[in-house]
C-alpha cells in the first residue's frame, strides 16, 4: 500500500511537474537568472524562513512525538543558518537584506502558520509539502546546474545527502503518525497539502515576476 | 471491530466506576446534596460551560467537517440554555450566580481549551470525553433519582434522549474522522481523554469537598 | 489626542486612496464590472467571508469584553447573510458559487486568521482593517452608483447606516481595549493593519485581473 | 508611577505573603521536607517545566520584540537544565523521575499556554507572574536555609543573582511593551496574573498535600 505521504505527492504531480520546469527554477540552476529576480528571490526567501521558524515553533508547543519533535529542533537550526546565508548573499550582490514581505510571502507564510495552529497533523503535512517540493524540485534541477554556476551552492543545500535524509526521516514521521487516515481526516489534510505546493510554486511565480503589493 | 470512542470508555471503565458511585452523585440524585456543596457546583459548573463555549468556538475554527460543525453549533446553543439554568437555580436558591473559578475548575476547562488549541481530534477527543461522561453517568444514578427530588430535572436533562441521541452523533462524527488512528495518535488521544474524564471527577470531588483556593 | 484606530487609517492614507479608485471598485460602483470580473468577485468574496467567520470564532474563542463579543456576534450573523446573498448571485447569474480559493484570497484570510491566533489585539486590529477599508471604499464609491445599477444593493449595504454603525462601534472597542499601546504594541499592530489594508487592495486587484494559481 | 508588573505584584500581595510561609516553602527551605513530599515536588515540578517549555514556544511563534525572544530564548534553555537536575535528583533519590501530573500541574501548565495561546500580552503575564512568584518566595525564604541543607542547591538557583537579572529583565520587557494598559486590558491582565500566582501556591500546596487525582 502507498504510504500516505506518497499518496499526498502523487495526487499534486501536475504542480510537481510545473516547479520542475518553472522559469525561476531552471534560471536559479543554471546562473542566469536576472539581478532584480535574484533580489527578490533572496529577500522574500530570507522572510519566508523566519516566518517558517514561527509555523515549525507552534507545532513543536503541540506536543510531538519525540522523533518528529527531534526532526523539527533540526529543522529549526537549519532555517537559522539559511536566513543568514541569504543575509550574506544579500551582502555580497550588494543588496539589502531586511525587505517587506510581498503578498504571496506573506500569504504562504501565513498559511504555513494557520496549518501549525489548526493541529499537528495539518501543520506537519503543510511543512512536509514545502519541504518535499523543494527537494523534488532541486534535485530535477541540479543535473542543470554546472558545477561553476553561481547558485550552485543552493541547489546543491537541496539536492545533497543531508537534505534528502531530512525530508525521507520528516515523512517517516508523518506517516507513522498519519497511519492510514479516514476518508475525512485524508481530504482535510489533502487539502491542506495542495494548497501549500501551490503556494510554493506561487511563490517562485511571485519571485520571477516581481509581484510586489499593488498600488 | 470496537470503535475508536468505545475503546477509549473501555480504557477507562475504572474511572467510570468511581464517578457513578461518587457521593456527589449520588446526592444529586437522591436530592440529599448538603446546600453549601449545591452552591458550589451551580456556581461552578456555570463557569464550566462558559468556558466550554470557548473550547467549541476554537475547535469550530479550525474548520470541521460540516457534521460535526453542526453538532457541536447545537451543543453550543444547549450551553447558553444550561448557564442559564445555573443562573435561575442560583437565584432560586438565593445565592450569587457569579463566583470565581476554583482550581480544578479552572484547570479543567484551560485543558479542554489545551485541546482544542492543540488539534482537532485533540479538542474532540477532550470534549467528547467530558460529554459521555455526562451522559454515562448521570444514566447510572438516573434510577436512584425519585421523580420528586429536587434535583431531578437536571438529572433528566443528562440522562434524557435528546442528550443520548447528541452523544451518540458526537461519537459516531468523532469515529468516522479518527477512522482507526495510528499506535502514535492513539496514545495521543488516550491521554487527551484519559485526562479530560480524570479532569470530570476531580470536578465532582472539588464541589463535594469545597476545594476552593489555599491561602 | 488622535485615538488609536484613527491614527492606524491616517498611516495608510495611501492605500485608501488607491481602493477609491481601484478599476474593481469603480467598476462595480457603476454597474460596468465584466462578467469573468463579477464571477471572480462573487466567488472569491464568498470564501473570503466563510474564512473570515474562522478568524471570529477564534477571536471570540480568546475572551472578549462583552461589547465586543456582541459586535462580533452581530458580525457572524451578517457574515452568513452575506455568504447566502453571493450564493443567490451565482445563482442569478449562472454560475457556481462554490469555487477555489485563489492565492491572494486564501493568503488574504490565511493572514486574518493568524492574526486572531496571534492575540486578541492583533486579531481585531486586522478585522478592523478589513471592515473600515470596505466602510471608506464603498462609502466613496456610492457617489458614482447609479440607483439603477444592477450591483447597487451591494454599494448600499456597505455604505448605509447599519454598517457604518457597526464599523463605528467597532472602532470604539477597539480603541477603548487598545487605549495609547505602547510604541512597541502599536509598531506591533500597526504592522498588522497596514498588512490587512494592503491584503484588501490586493484582493480587489487578484478579482480585477483574474489572478489564479499558476501553472 | 509604579510600573505595570508592579501594580500586579501589589496587587497580589497577600497571595506573596502565604506563598512565602507556606509550609512546603519553608520546609525546602530548611531541609525537613518529608521523602514522599520532596518526591511529589520533583516528579510534578519536571513535568512543570517541561509544559512550561510548551507555553513559552507558543509565545515565541506568536512573534516577540527581539529583547523578549532572546529572554525567552534563555529561559527555554534553563528549562531543559532544570528538567536534567530534577531528573538526577530523582536517581540521587532512587526513584522515577518520570511521573503522571497530578491536577494542580496539569491545570496549572494547561492555564499557563492558554494565556500563550491567548495573545502575546496575556503569555507574557501569566509567565511572569510564574516566575517573579518564584524569585521573591526563594528569595525570602533564602534566610531560612542554612548553607548545609541537603536543597541548598535550589533555593540559590531561584534567589541568586542570575535568576534575578533574568525576572528584572523581563519586568522591563513586558513593561515595555504593556506601557500603561487600558483599564479593559488592565482588568484582563490581572485576571491572568492572579490565576497564575494562585496556582502557583496551588501547586506548593499539592506537593505538600500529596493531592493526586481522586477515585
Amino acid at each position: 500500500m502507498t504510504v500516505f505521504t506518497e499518496q499526498l505527492v502523487e495526487a499534486n504531480r501536475n504542480v510537481w511537474a510545473t516547479m520542475a520546469r518553472h522559469p525561476f527554477v531552471l534560471g536559479l540552476a543554471d546562473g542566469t537568472l536576472p539581478d532584480s529576480t535574484l533580489r527578490a528571490w533572496v529577500q522574500q526567501d530570507r522572510i519566508f524562513v523566519i516566518e517558517e521558524r514561527r509555523g515549525v515553533a507552534t507545532l513543536r508547543a503541540h506536543g510531538l512525538p519525540s522523533r518528529l519533535d527531534d526532526l523539527l529542533a533540526d529543522l529549526d537550526r537549519s532555517l537559522v543558518v539559511e536566513a543568514e546565508a541569504f543575509t550574506r548573499t544579500a551582502a555580497d550582490h550588494g543588496f539589502a537584506a531586511e525587505a517587506e514581505p510581498w503578498p504571496v510571502c506573506l500569504g504562504y507564510t501565513s498559511y504555513l502558520r494557520c496549518a501549525a495552529y489548526d493541529g499537528v497533523l495539518e501543520g506537519l503535512t503543510a511543512l512536509y509539502a514545502a519541504e518535499r517540493a523543494y527537494l523534488d524540485t532541486w534535485t530535477a534541477a541540479a543535473e542543470r546546474s554546472p558545477a561553476d554556476s553561481p547558485y550552485h551552492g543552493w541547489i546543491q543545500n537541496w539536492s545533497g545527502e543531508p537534505f534528502r535524509a531530512f525530508v525521507a526521516a520528516f515523512g517517516r514521521g508523518l506517516d507513522e503518525l498519519a497511519g492510514a487516515p479516514s476518508p475525512n481526516l485524508a481530504d482535510r489534510l489533502g487539502l491542506v497539502f495542495a494548497g501549500a505546493v501551490r503556494f510554493e510554486l506561487a511563490f517562485w511565480e511571485m519571485c520571477w515576476s516581481g509581484q510586489a503589493w499593488p498600488g
